[in-house]
């Protein structure tokens, strides 16, 4: 039977590796000879078990994290982090630096300053509407931690390289763009990511954190928002979101596996990028919003001469089998988000149809 | 092709309607002809509003609840909502009342306590190890909330009738046993259950509240930790847990459609646990460890002579295909979770598991 399957380019939740996909459907009634689905299977059985702890081993192995970093799954998403980092590494006369380059960072700012923590926003690109990632910024000596947003899925901007902090620890919410490149993971005390972009469904959100970040969580904050909680119980201190652990198990399974490890991902990625702004540098009809050297490789943000054509494309788009092209709402346009699963082959009928589309209205 | 099935008396994550399985499984590539799996679906599309609005019309339907309450899909499980009700409902000055029933009420009151909340244990059945429901509580006057623990899943209790509280709002922590019997929502504030017993897979909590508890939510707390952040933005201010919001519409659905709404479960979910304690009060072998008029309709605890026949009990009883007989780590001893998706024939199967093994080893 074949199946309809569209090209995905959602921001998130977003496209899946369909390897991955048909794994969860065929063994969906009895996952391993259990008898039971793994929506039914005990969190304390030997099968979830087995799932979380070749999740945890394959995210340490491909990112490369020593000894000194646990992995943890956590619920709430990212904007949950928002939350926590503070409440856990702040303690009175603390004080932590933030760079503001979007949405996202904006928000993670002012989750800081409800529970009342000092921080400092050591830089931001507000002044120009976040179209790029900020240069030579003056972090502050003595700030418990930097806190980055690596990558921009609405304004479409990505660090190239991370920055330069004197030994100010970095925090990064990583949830657009982990798993798509390799980076210096030693740099940072604690990064998070949302897995529903490049690493499985909604619903669950990885935090790898460092010895020392450990260390400083106090004891008199609730149970559920302190890291040392999930990371004494293999983030089973109560019952995790069981299937998008294993959703994300299989994720990193294909990564390793069929995609053959990071180095390869990011080059793919690369490609994928390029093919797409290659195509838009060389239209007077396409026009990129972010500034060149600031490019996502996940999020292509783009506008058409007119808001009617925008309509158009993404409406005629649609009805070629290529979904989720149109901008966030809070900023409209056009974007293509290319994370790991989205394929090749993807990019490259979305490159034709976007040919097409000028041909026929430019 | 058969799936090889077994009975799963799991505690949680438990049981779910092979209907309901057997549906997700068949759509898991292209939901409802989007092209695209439901867990790749954006939640700002049609596709997952429809989910969510569906679930939440049902859930207001099969419980009888007004206009004045809100029904929202939350992160972090039934743990987190222990750390969220004190936090929302407790300003200075305020206090509430908590009876304890076991170990999830004693971890509730832990998490009020960890706040500096003022809060009083009105009643508790330590006295006598959890066995019991206290009666004849002395509620305070002027507290803003009792909470109560309405099923306990460890010691196998439940409350028979919710206690009358000299007009205090009761909150009331529903995980094991919402959905399995009708109740008069109009005592309540506020009603949370982690979906993983009766409801859904983990990964999703449904809190509804009443109009005059979210007017009580104070602005100054952190934004993922007030209910009113989800009340206003129909549980997607961020990326909601969509595959476990689907996953509980369909429940909700087959409890309705396929069972024939609340009452009827009702009755199915008395004559299974009618059949089990009958066949434990009848039998000098196996002993229930709750006091008859406290006992729960939906896990039956209960032991045999010794610890090793226990031992044998568990395993035999995987081996005939009768899954997740085995007590609570903290308590041991044995225990059937029969929640709603469990069958009747389940129940038939295992007491003819019981009466053999007590033929042969009594």
């Amino acid at each position: 039977m074949t199946v309809n399957r569209i090209y995905n380019f959602n921001a998130g939740p977003a496209a899946l590796p369909l390897d991955v996909l048909e794994e969860i459907q065929a063994s969906f009634l009895d996952f391993k000879g259990s008898g039971m689905s793994i929506t039914e299977v005990s969190h304390r059985s030997k099968w979830f078990d087995d799932v979380i702890n070749d999740a945890v081993v394959r995210l340490k192995r491909i990112l490369g994290l020593d000894d000194r970093f646990k992995v943890l799954f956590l619920q709430g998403g990212a904007s949950m982090q928002f939350c926590m980092i503070p409440m856990n590494f702040l303690a009175n006369g603390k004080q932590a630096d933030y760079v503001n380059t979007g949405t996202w960072s904006t928000k993670a700012i002012k989750e800081a300053q409800i529970q009342g923590k000092t921080i400092n926003v050591a830089a931001s690109s507000e002044d120009d509407n976040f179209t790029y990632i900020p240069k030579d910024i003056p972090f502050s000596e003595g700030a418990v931690y930097a806190h980055i947003t690596s990558n921009n899925t609405i304004k479409g901007t990505q660090w190239d390289e991370f920055p330069e902090t004197r030994g100010v620890p970095l925090i990064a919410d990583m949830s657009s763009d982990i798993l798509s490149r390799p980076f210096d993971a030693n740099k940072f005390g604690l990064f998070y990511a949302g897995a529903q972009k490049n690493m499985g469904p909604a619903g669950v959100c990885i935090v790898a954190i460092r010895d020392d970040f450990l260390e400083m969580v106090p004891e008199d904050i609730p149970t559920m928002l302190k890291y040392t909680t999930f990371a004494a119980k293999n983030s089973m201190f109560n019952t995790p979101p069981c299937f998008a652990v294993y959703t994300v198990q299989l994720v990193l399974k294909w990564l390793e596996e069929t995609m053959g490890g990071l180095e390869k991902m990011a080059a793919v990625n690369r490609q994928k990028a390029e093919m797409l702004y290659g195509l838009i540098d060389a239209s007077g009809f396409y026009k990129g919003t972010a500034e060149k050297s600031s490019r996502s490789m996940m999020n292509v943000t783009f506008r058409l001469p007119t808001e009617e054509m925008e309509q158009s494309f993404v409406q005629e788009a649609i009805a070629s089998g290529l979904g989720g092209l149109k901008g966030h709402r809070s900023v409209g346009g056009c974007r293509a988000s290319i994370y790991n699963p989205t394929p090749l082959k993807a990019i490259q009928a979305l490159c034709e149809f976007m040919q097409e589309f000028e041909r026929k209205n430019g």
